[in-house]
């Protein structure tokens, strides 16, 4: 299991060249929910999301040996360009697997990170065979997204320093995907809070986290039919075995929520977060009775959003 | 003319109801203009924009006496909801005056913040008839939204916050419409700067300001066919006495130039601008060798913005 000194040596290894994100609050935002909200807002994360945190704490953990060799991982989304960049800042080859039919502003971030893109088939099998067969010709080490220990205390920085400054939160909400954030987010709120509860927010749609909680047992989603691009992933035995301990319950909402949470922020905090980012405040909407009054710690995950897309979020809502 | 002294009283005065705005940085806009740029974000202040500042040193100037007759301003803007809010917070009856054909979303918003709506057609005649009727009847005092220097006042002390952070900014910029914002800007950056040069953003289609100071008199637009609704206003006497001293000049800028840095900053930022409160950036990207290493300040004047117009503005850059 994550120290707590691990977690206090990370924060302190990886400060140096991550942003200290700020922690906004908003009136408005507190009299809809009846809670008092404290937004750690990961959005203004360098590339855009809390994954900078954890890829960085992997790459700087490496051995001498291992940064010639450089690092891989398969991902089409933001813990790709995560890697890509933790690996240009530490001069550090970064290879990565993404299915050929991902968007292509995908693979430009991810170049535009200076990683090197191995295009595969999208199917797991195909994924698999072309990650070892870098492996094999590089010697390159593989980082996992979020069943990773050194990914996972990396991801509980945001919260460790949102308690820095609200240290008497009640609560914290994240989103769950993988599970790397409310993992660390629970490790940080074990160790720095006050009887911090970690409560972790879910689309219905992807309910895998809920499900596995419930059942104690990891599960698969079916289909993965949600807006919120970064929570389609499913637990790691890692990820899971910290939520089981340190996760109170998995809030569960609908893609009308997070849309609705989404323009709320857009339209009362004036910043962006991509869908995922709004799953937690779209939590706390949905069940505001278990909220009320409590100071809560909301992690604003990320903001990589493509604006071509808020016609159809818009939509949701109506 | 304003006094430094006076400017201090007033951010003393103004600052425990008002927000303290983070000034933000972005390596990738600094890559994108070569210059130095810290950005002063307005677009979260209370109610949205820097009018607030203004708005709240004129009200809290009053005697007790007008204070019980409350006050009255004509505005459709950013003015009219920050007078309203101040008053709300001050408990004293805010009259706007608003042509009856302003969309009902500026109209709501008055409300919202408690204002008492007084509407009439929208010619110069009618506002002035129906703001005398008013002042008539009840004896609430009259408070313009830029040409009054409690309200300059007020707006300086985005600047004078912007450069106890900053100290050393060789320039700072923000967009010009009726003045208030420039002039206070131009005074705190000769109290508080350390020779920090004032430099004024406005549109092309509005460029009334940049036409004043060319011929030493206050100039009129024609048309006020502009994105930067905030920015269609002319300047009035004591804004115009401040910027002939002490702005260096007015750099103007297309409506594409103010779409693309309003896009920039969604999407490198992920924050949202009012097209008025992106014009200062979309200067320094036109007059790139002016800004080149130069620690710039970047006034964000405000972030009240109807998504419903999005489409519009990227509209104007394809």
């Amino acid at each position: 299991m994550i120290s707590k000194d691990f977690l206090i040596e990370t924060h302190r290894r990886i400060s140096p060249l991550i942003h200290r994100t700020p922690v906004l609050t908003s009136h408005t935002l507190d009299e809809v929910t009846g809670a008092e909200l404290y937004f750690k807002c990961e959005n203004f994360q360098k590339m855009g999301a809390f994954k900078m945190r954890g890829a960085l704490n992997a790459v700087m953990l490496l051995s001498d040996e291992q940064k010639k060799n450089g690092v891989i991982t398969h991902s089409s989304g933001n813990f790709a360009q995560a890697l890509a960049l933790s690996c240009r800042m530490m001069n550090i080859k970064a290879y990565i697997v993404m299915p050929s039919n991902s968007p292509q502003v995908k693979k430009d971030a991810v170049k535009g990170y200076g990683g090197i893109i191995i295009e595969c088939d999208s199917t797991l099998i195909a994924r698999e065979e072309a990650t070892e067969r870098i492996i094999s010709e590089t010697h390159a080490t593989f980082i996992h997204s979020y069943n990773n220990e050194n990914v996972i205390a990396g991801q509980g920085t945001a919260c460790k320093e949102l308690l820095e400054e609200i240290p008497d939160l009640g609560i914290v909400i994240a989103p769950v995907g993988g599970g790397g954030l409310i993992s660390g987010t629970a490790l940080s709120a074990l160790y720095f809070g006050k009887n911090c509860r970690t409560i972790g927010a879910e689309p219905f749609e992807v309910d895998d986290a809920y499900r596995s909680l419930q059942k104690g047992k990891i599960e698969s989603n079916v289909t993965t039919n949600t807006i919120a691009d970064g929570l389609k992933t499913q637990l790691g035995d890692k990820t899971f075995a910290v939520m089981r301990k340190h996760v109170e319950r998995i809030i569960r909402v609908t893609e009308a929520d997070i849309a609705r949470a989404m323009i709320m922020i857009l339209e009362r905090m004036k910043i962006i977060v991509e869908p995922s980012g709004a799953a937690a405040l779209a939590a706390v909407i949905r069940e505001k009775d278990f909220f009320r009054g409590q100071k809560t710690g909301v992690i604003l995950s990320g903001g990589n959003f493509d604006l071509a897309e808020l016609p159809g979020i818009i939509e949701l809502i109506r």
